[in-house]
């Protein structure tokens, strides 16, 4: 399916429906056929797909259909895939920071995977779900992100060593390292810099008696937003590639945790433009205010990291073009969504006017503030 | 009533309840000592409470018990002011950026007080609230605001006497101008530039024979974090002196939109620590992770904007102390609440504990992500 496809069945439906506040669209095909070819670029990893990127219960249920498997940030999202007839061996509590109470209701529900990245969550984990698998997170370099996550998860190979022998001694089940590149990582090159800096690790264990059967290599997988993103199946060449060179013929298995990149391009936000306007008469940049911002859905606009694409609804292709500074609707000046990403949109735009923003379907609904300024948080179909 | 009694109060509501996820409390006996000390300070101001600092219900009722006006940023706000019996006339719809729609709405709701800094804006006013009051907020330069406001709304001064003497060809009532030296503004010398700037305005309209009756001085008004703030009373002074120096015996009305004054030190969040860590064995700082954010309340945080003080329950005065740098529970890298600020809490600090997150009534129970990584908004409540 490709993008005219989709964008007639999206265009079918905001046609038949109208809606007073920006609402996201998600095209449940194109998520399926996402899932489809990420299994087919890389077909020997385990998908877990990342369920913080979105949590519609229709996305699950389709990526369950598949055969996904299911990453979790907390206890609401394990309950939420439970509650939707996804086995609890399907799940893997993935954040490595957990509260004690939220470790022994997942144990109680069956949850028998989890990551970990200190000695006191290993601790807790082997004292409120013993007999766990566990993987342990470390750091690896990773450039290239356009939402890098190098800093604040992970711990130095050096440690990851010793809480992996120590985990055996507390009875837990030491499976491998999972590591992660970065959210929407354009370089493929990434991922062979990580399999340098952790293979050392898995013969060393391993002469020391700890087999690492898993090897977790994250998300980082990036949506088409404006810029020129590799293929999935380059990402999937690239990956083989450097499994192949770190840990020829004895590669642990493989599981990836996928969110933007099944989620992304399947969703579409449409939104009304409430202003135009400029500060000085002779301002050549105008002022284009919309009711969707930073604190309703676009958090990742924050200092222009994600750059979606912006389309007007209804205007003819030749339509003549001008910079404008975009900006969400509350009485924060923080809710500037791009001013130095130089946005052209139509001379003539004017208060009413329907937009669209390309690529939205990860990291905006649950992003929502609750009702900062009053406004509501972002609403979702999925069709 | 100071600090000791505020905590007392507190310490005793947090004694006698538990809650799972962090939690928000409102002195409301502290939020009518901020209003009233600051009537005391500028007497001949009208208090317009900026409802989106923190819109709960039993804040705004005492509020209006002890006659304070509303300041809006939508018609949601607007709704709740009423059903809380506020009059309309008490209230002015103060965002620039309004929907056609919501404009419509609060004229027909009796509203009529509305902002707006544009061409666009004031023609939509004219149109869907024909003969209100109308004031147009300028753009002033605004050094020494933690929170800055300077550059997404307000049109220059040459913009802004244009659209004031078109506004009364348009059967609008032009009362005057607003500014906004920015949030949490620590310099009051601001407010002096501020007025130099628009005064001249002032006289400019007058001889063009429109009188501007008002002056809205916004807000800006700070909490006291950890930094020396000046106190309320030489906030005052010092515009109680810029006003004569700039207006003599003519000063206009003068309208002050407070909202983090109002609540900011009176609401305190109790909250809890997930995991104490290191990355590596030798590292001085420990990383402390707590259940509550960037995304869950504490969005203010980004690039450390406020610094809240914070404190840990039930330990001792002598506790030795370590630095730390405090993150949130999410999935996200950009969940890291202080790095660079050198923050020190007990090297005994573990799991479980409970901290307290002080002066923190002002943007958090809104600013919450509605369930980022499944994590639930922030609760509050008033006593």
């Amino acid at each position: 399916m490709g993008t005219g496809s989709l964008m007639t069945k999206l265009d079918t439906f905001f046609a038949q429906n109208s809606f007073e506040e920006p609402h996201l669209v998600i095209d449940l095909d194109k998520v399926a056929s996402n899932f489809t070819n990420l299994i087919s670029a890389l077909p020997k990893a385990t998908v877990y797909y990342a369920v913080k990127a979105n949590p519609e219960p229709q996305i699950l249920s389709r990526l369950k259909d598949l055969g996904s498997y299911f990453d979790t940030a907390s206890i609401t999202e394990i309950k939420l895939c439970l509650s939707l007839g996804i086995p609890a061996e399907y799940i893997s509590f993935g954040n490595t920071i957990k509260k004690q109470g939220d470790i022994s209701q997942a144990f109680e529900l069956g949850i028998r995977s989890y990551a970990f990245d200190s000695e006191e969550e290993l601790q807790k984990i082997a004292r409120l779900a013993p007999g766990s698998d566990i993987y342990c997170r470390v750091l690896v370099d990773c450039a290239g992100a356009d939402w890098p996550l190098n800093h604040k998860f992970g711990c130095s190979t050096t440690m990851a060593k010793e809480l992996l022998l120590k985990s055996a001694d507390l009875g837990l089940q030491p499976i491998g390292l999972s590591f992660h590149v970065g959210s929407q990582q354009t370089q493929t090159s990434q991922w062979d810099n990580a399999l340098h800096q952790i293979q050392g690790l898995y013969k060393n264990l391993k002469e020391q008696g700890i087999e690492l059967s898993t090897l977790n290599m994250g998300g980082g997988f990036p949506t088409a937003y404006n810029a020129n993103v590799p293929s999935i199946a380059q990402y999937g060449e690239a990956l083989t590639i450097a499994l192949e060179k770190h840990f020829g013929a004895n590669s642990p298995r493989i599981i990836i945790e996928p969110g933007r990149y099944i989620v992304g391009d399947a969703g579409v936000i449409e939104a009304e433009v409430i202003l135009v306007s400029r500060k000085n008469a002779g301002d050549e940049k105008r002022w284009v205010y919309l009711d969707i911002g930073i604190f309703s859905g676009l958090a990742e606009c924050l200092d222009e990291a994600i750059k979606y694409p912006v389309t007007v609804v209804g205007k003819e292709a030749d339509t003549k073009l001008g910079p404008v500074i975009l900006a969400g609707p509350s009485c924060d000046s923080v809710d500037i969504l791009y001013e130095k990403f130089n946005y052209q949109l139509p001379l003539d735009l004017k208060s009413g006017d329907k937009i669209r923003i390309h690529a939205t379907g990860a990291y905006t609904t649950t992003y929502s503030s609750i009702g900062f300024n009053g406004f509501p948080p972002l609403s979702c179909s999925c069709i």
